[in-house]
Formats: structure tokens, sequence, C-alpha cells
């Protein structure tokens, strides 16, 4: 994440999250009404607020209206639903990264295994290389109800080029310079929590040589897809 | 579950059975005709009855009509089909637990993994203390035929905050205030069985202490969501 | 399968054998043009036929019409495509076993991890004492292009409450009274293998009694669904 | 891969693969961008060129119009996007296989669970015979950048019946007479590295004989479908 984007309106984060929230649903990241995608956005003054989806209501029935707008100290600005109950990490993370465009927690269930062992994904595959540039890191275990959890993943993703962090015992936080790439992340971490789980399952799979692993998170970082970014 | 909420119509359980029926579908928690969910009802004098999916139905093929009414003794009153084989334990359940008012029950394969090594799943991830408040303990095997099923649901819930019962060698019942709640505790008694099982497979997860287990739990059952319970 | 039940017609035969096609394909019990049903039905002339999947064709093409009519050696009726290339296994089962009225064949692939190591699954669940009323049994290794399979089937079958049978290194062949109860048994059979592998991935199952396996697939066979069988 | 057929036009070509990209997803072999299939076509000249998906763009998104035609050297001959990242390994495969119609590209989870153990799934389904005629080889580590990637497909699959090969902690590369038959060996692959990863969980798989290897995949390559290869 090194460029910054121009930020979305609030009108333009509330649809995008509408089918960022469906992208959960289809990639199997989420049960019931738990996880959640917000987004920084800019109000009608040009401050930078947060659009977030409600607490505990079905992916269903979400639509742009019910989304919540916050200030950056998780303070509600528009909605009469309560926010995510996660609002406090989100404010936190936005709050102390400027660079951060989105964000998005889940409890996916590959990599919850490995948070509830509280273990690092090590990167053994090419593509782990490319998203995260090496290990998927361990963040501290940590209630919600205060800053622990919002200071837990600055802390943890500070020492490392992964936009994921494996929250101890509890479950994922992606960041990304925008929603879409933090929900990217999120679906990039749960295919790499599998993939190494099961390479596991029978046997060490063989490192990559740190090198290696520069390589090519610099080429992806650089030149995959349709523009450098 | 510590408020008693309105119970529905008969005709309100009838159609809400058969969209909560489609979240087991969905969960993927049921193949086939397995599985079914019931709901107590207020019939038009003001009776407790419950309402039960009819026996060797295809999820398909549910409907409001084809449900099935039943006494809290589970002899049929309205229905031209055979009720649930299950029928019996959810009787049993709803005339001793006043404060139940919806039950689930499912062979969902990774709470059958624990269930048939008799084995409760441990509390080892934060949104298993948010819905159980500890580990999902296991109830006794019991066949199928009287109330042996029933009564060991009640008690093996009864000393337990979980809403979800593993019945050895056999399946899971969830209980809740509304049917919807009991929907909920099976998808995320699945989910939490599935993580679990995950994280075991490649190493020991780290627990959860007992005091947060309590924090967490109580925070989640006043506070998440729209509305305290 | 106690009871003889009246047989579909051909036409009969050939559109129930599109839907039971497709329950295969959404409970994930086959990939690409792999596995097949047919059923037995009652020609113009009152003679048993079989009607059975063509060779190869996408499932997504299946329809009605494309369905292949063979006689009880295998010899196609009606139809211009190639069978399924199982159908002498088929013929096989319907010459030997009168009281079978349709079959499915699939590598799902819990089954198939099962038949790979030649292991019967153990009765641990009493889903399986329901439907099996015992262990899944082995088969020998057989090679396609004679009777082999067929026979192999049938004798593994007739030492078995089973109507499933794991194929040693292939997969799995299900016979029933009808069609429809044959994908059930396939569905049920990837269903308690899936379980099973599960359970024992982290310990041993605990071992149903040998009465509790007889009054459980007493009471299903006779009592569970609309009608006694 | 016996037989040359006729290439498709490049039209006919880019409409295939927007259904051929579809079935990567169906299969769950890929998620968000990454995977590709490409075709050999003819051009309006009569030369051989390569239709491949364009890089980063989302499956839902993908229409004829957006496929890069390239030279066999890789250079995009027609196209507004940049063509799939893995373009110059798709392309020394048309150049040094005369025989190949078609190329997949995935990050399937059970496949790269084998090659970031770099480990040959062995062969002991009868599937895997019909398909594969023997195990599915790993091919080197290779860093995306030049032709090592090519190189190894190339010279791995030359000492192999298989039209599958993993590559060494990074994925599966597939060949076909046509793009249809690579997506379809990118199936066989995924749904093989699974049955015997689950297989290999729970003790040793018994090995297929090689002579009967041969014999399976003498008869499935020349006997199944409708019509001889």
């Amino acid at each position: 994440m090194t460029a910054v984007r121009a930020l979305p309106t609030v009108d333009q984060a509330r649809q995008h999250l509408v089918s960022l929230h469906g992208e959960l649903v289809r990639y199997n990241l989420v049960v019931w009404t738990a996880g959640n995608v917000s987004a920084r956005a800019h109000d009608s003054s040009g401050h930078d607020v947060l659009v977030i989806k409600p607490s505990g209501i079905a992916y269903d029935e979400l639509s742009a209206e019910a989304m919540i707008v916050c200030d950056l100290d998780g303070r509600v600005l528009e909605g009469s639903l309560a926010p995510s109950s996660d609002t406090a990490a989100h404010a936190y993370v936005y709050r102390h990264r400027r660079d951060v465009g989105g964000i998005v927690h889940t409890h996916s269930p590959y990599a919850c295994a490995w948070a509830a062992r509280r273990e690092p994904i090590p990167c053994v595959l090419t593509a782990m290389a490319d998203e995260f540039g090496g290990p998927i890191p361990v963040g501290p275990f940590a209630i919600i109800g205060d800053d622990a959890i919002g200071r837990g993943i600055v802390a943890t993703l500070a020492g490392s080029r992964s936009p994921a962090v494996l929250m101890a015992n509890h479950g994922v936080f992606t960041i990304g310079a925008t929603a879409t790439d933090a929900v990217k992340a999120a679906v990039m971490c749960e295919d790499a929590a599998r993939s190494v789980h099961l390479a596991r399952q029978l046997g060490e799979p063989v490192p990559i040589e740190p090198d290696d692993i520069d390589r090519l998170h610099d080429r992806y970082q650089h030149s995959y897809g349709q523009s450098a970014r």
C-alpha cells in the first residue's frame, strides 16, 4: 500500500459496501451476521469518516441505506441502527494508519484454526509471497470493548508487509488502500490458511527463500493487474 | 436466554419455519430430509403448541401448509402428514423448558465428528465464548422412540450456558428463546466444531481464560445486535 | 428393501433421471461427467429394461431425450448416444437382484478416501445405523470391461444390510428399490464417509452396540417418513 | 492427446473462454482474479495465436471482448487490457508443444498442498488412472518473469502421461488438445488431489498395479464418451 487514492464519498462507500459484504458471503468467510467491512470516506465537508455495517443484521438484508456513518472516534453520525460491535477497532486503525482506506473482519474457519493456536501462517506458496510478502502474523489476545484490538492490529501490522493479521483466538483483520483491497486480502488470507493447513497435514511444506519472496512480492505489487499501484 | 418473548401464532410459525429450514440447507447443516426446526406457538385458544417439519419430506417441498401442529405431548393437532420422527424429543424439551421457543436438530458433519467421539468442543475462540459461554457439552447416547433423547437434552443443557448439545453418536440439538435463535445456535455450533477441529489437527489451541469467557459471553448476550436481549 | 414397487414406464424413468442426476451435482458427489444413475423400467411390452445416462455428457446438458434405454444385458435399445461406460455393471446388478429398481455410481471424495484404503466405514453414528444397518462394506478391486464390477457389487451387498458398497480404489455403488432410494443412499454414504473421517482424524469414535444398531435400523426402515416401506 | 483437432477461430476461442473460466469458478478452483485459461486459435491469416484472460479482472466481468489475443511469443495483438501475468508461460508451452490446444492455470487448494510439499500425487484411484495414466508429477520451483515456468511445465510433462503438473510451491498447470480438455484435467486434478489427501490422512492407500493403470488409461483414452479420441 504505497499510493494514496482519492477517497469515495459517503454515498459511494455505502453502495460499495453492499457488494463487498456479498463477497464475504460468496467466499464463505462469514456465517450468520458475523464479520464486517468498512471504508474510509469523505463527508460533504471533506472530513474523513468511516462507513460500516450495522451490528447483528443479516447479510441478505444489508442495503446502502442501512450502513452506518461514524467519525474516526467511532461515534455514530448517520444511521438509525447500532454500528458493528467492532467499530472501535476499525476507528482505531483509521486514526493511526492514514494509508488505510478499508478494513475487513472475519472469522473465516481455516484462518481461525491458525489463530486458535496463535501460529503465524508460513509463506510456502507463491500466491502468499505475492499478496502478503511473507508469513501472515499473529496479533495479541484482546477483548472487545476498548482500544485493545485496534492497538493489536496496528502494532502487529507495523512490523510486516502483510495486509492481514490473525488476532489470537479470535479471527482475521485485513487492511487495504481501498475496501476492495481489504476484501481481497481477506479472501486470499483464508485461501492461504487453507492450502497451507492442507499441506501441513501430510508433512512439511518446503519453504520459499526470502530473496524469492521479495522478488515475487515486489513484482506482484507493481506489475500485476491493469495498472501499477 | 433470559427474556420471555411474545409467542408467534401458529400461522406465523408455519411461515417462519419455511425460511428457517432454508437456512439449514444454505449452511450445509443437513442432507436429504434429515434435520428439523420447530417453534413454540400460541393456538387460537392461547394454549402452547409446537409446529414442526413433517417426516421425510424434501426441503424443496416444504411449505407453510405442510408443517405439522402438535400439542406439547407430541400428538398431532393439525396436518395430514406424519410429524418429524424427532417430535417426541422436541415436545419433551418444550414441556420442561418454559423459556424455550424454538428447537433445531441437525447431523451437521463437524459437530457429528465430536459427537461420535463423545468429546465436548473446547472454548478456544471468542465467537464460541460469545454464543456458547464455554464448551459445547455432550449428552448421553439415547435411542429414538421414548423420552430418552429429550431427557438427555434437558439434563445436559441444565448445567451449561450453551444453547447447543452434542448427543452422543447422533448429532446436534439447539434451543433458543425463538426458533431463529435456535437456528443461529445450530449454525454457530457447526462453525465452532469446524474451526476447533481444524485448529486441533495441527496442534493444541491455546485456551481462553474463564474470566475472559465470562466477559465475552456477558457482553455479547447483552449488547450485540440492535437491542439488548 | 423389502417391498416390490410398481416399475416406472420408460418415459417416467427418463424424466425422473434428469432430476436425480441433478441431486448428484447438488450434493457435490460428482465432477465433470463422472457418475451416473440408472432406473429399472417397464417397456411398452412389459419387459424390464434399464434407463441410464449417456457416456461423457455434461450434467447441464442432460435431458430426458438424451437418456439411453438398454436391455438387461446392456445392449442399447433406444438412444443415439453411447450409454454410460458403467452400463455393464448396472445391467449385471439388475439381472441378479430382482428387488433393485435403481443404481447410482459416484466417485464422491470422502467415500473414495475409504475406498482407496480398502477400509469399511464403521457404524458409529445413528444416521448410519438408520440407513446402512452396520458398516459400509468394501468390494473387490475390479477393472471396467467385463462383469467383474457387477459381480463384486452383488457379492459384497449379499452379506450386508447396506445399500452402498465402496469398490476398492474406485468409488461408490448404491442400490435401492427405486432410483430415488439409490440416490438417497449415495448422499447418505458420502455424508457418513465424511463425518466418520472427521471423527477419526482426532481420535477414536465410540462404537454403537450391535443391538442398538439393529433397533435403529429396524425402526428407520419401517416407520420413518410418510409410509412404512 | 493423440489426435490433432481443427483449431477454433479467434472469435470462437474468445466466446468459449468465457464459459470455461466459469467452470473454474463453479468447481472452486480459483479465488478472486487468480487462475486463467487460454486457447490456441487460428487468426484470419491462418497463423497460430493464443487467446487468454486479461490480468487481474474479476471472473464476473469477463466477456469475449475482454479476452486478449497474443502471438506465440506472448506479444499482444488485440486487446486494450494487459494479458494474464502468466502469458509467457502459456506461450512457451504452445511454442514447444504443437499438440497443445488449451492450457489452464489454477491455485486449487488440495493440489497446492501437494505442490507446497513438492510431492507427486500417487495413482491410487481408477479415475486417476483414467485421466492421468499414473501419478501427477511435480515441476521445478520457478519464478514468474522469464521462460522458467514454461520450461518447467514442458520438461516435466515430457516424461509423463499426465496432462497436469504441480509446479513447486505454486499451483497447477494443465494442458489439453482443446481448452475444454485442459479445464477437465484441472477439475480432475483437484478432485484427485483431494481424494488422495483424504485417503492419506487416515492411513496408506493401496496402490494400483502398473498393468492395471495401463489398461484403465488406454481404455478411457480410447473408448470413454461419445467418440474415440
